[in-house]
């Protein structure tokens, strides 16, 4: 990229320079939900339309941006930035976790969903925020993990596939 | 493959035509779950440490082989040899589904779990059967669909996504 820029868009190279020393000078988090964002508060966070009730759980940004463009979702998120991993030395204080148990203690929502990813990690860290949901007596729900639309049977791994057959629900439920 | 055969190996050449004519020969349908078979009735279906009263339709023999070494199910199948396709000319004659309604009549299962892929025709299929097993007034259930495990958010396609999110379940259902 850096080559194709000095050799045919010097200027746009700088326009991209200037806007990512903009970027970089004034993109801060959320203080609410700690998502990436220009404002103190993120325009999800702002918005009054937006249900207050729900509250979804992501590791990253980006996560907020793949659920945003894919469903109807209409909720708040709370964003961990990471995901817990003690041999990295990220701790629940590092996801900031103290805040969202002050907001479960404050604002409880109806609901707390769960949408870390299926990984080692990400398991872990689904497991201690459903603890913490219990503790403040909130709902939780966790998004469902199984075969992908689309997909077959026959290519799916394993794991994926036994967990898939334990987790089977009733028809019509889905 | 052909050529290695010719150059290499010439026997083991022999040997595998030999096995394959035998196999084209030999091998025909179970006449319980029409799984493909040496014997009248499959191995799975002639054991009696199975568990009769769980009834899984896989669309494929192969679905089978992979429910069989990813999970623990100890229930019968029933192997479709396909999926309703009207414009290919297949429909519920060619699925065998009216062996499938005798079986429910004569021997209804505690729990039918429908593992069609999830595609557009294997949804119709499911569909299909979900309908055939409430009028025996036979249990269904459906394998989990969403985000595969060890998967991400962010690399998952929308509509798993949004189906994932939409059938959530409560934290520790699954």
């Amino acid at each position: 990229m850096a080559l194709h820029l000095l050799e045919r868009d010097r200027e746009g190279g700088q326009r991209l320079s200037a806007s990512l020393a903009s970027a970089m000078e004034h993109i801060g988090r959320c203080r609410m939900c700690r998502d990436l964002t220009e404002h103190e508060i993120c325009h999800i966070c702002a918005n009054p339309k937006r249900d207050r009730g729900l509250l979804c759980i992501v590791e990253s940004p980006v996560d907020v941006l793949a659920i945003e463009q894919a469903t109807a979702y209409n909720g708040n998120y709370f964003v961990l930035l990471g995901r817990l991993s003690p041999l990295d030395g990220i701790g629940p204080a590092e996801l900031g976790l103290d805040d969202l148990a002050q907001r479960l203690e404050k604002e409880p929502p109806r609901e707390m969903i769960i949408a870390t990813n299926p990984t080692v990690e990400g398991e872990a860290t689904a497991f201690y925020l459903s603890q913490m949901a219990e503790q403040h007596q909130v709902t939780v729900s966790r998004i469902a993990h199984g075969v992908p639309l689309g997909g077959e049977l026959e290519y799916t791994d394993q794991s994926t596939l036994a967990h898939a057959f334990g987790s089977r629900q009733s028809f019509g439920a889905s």
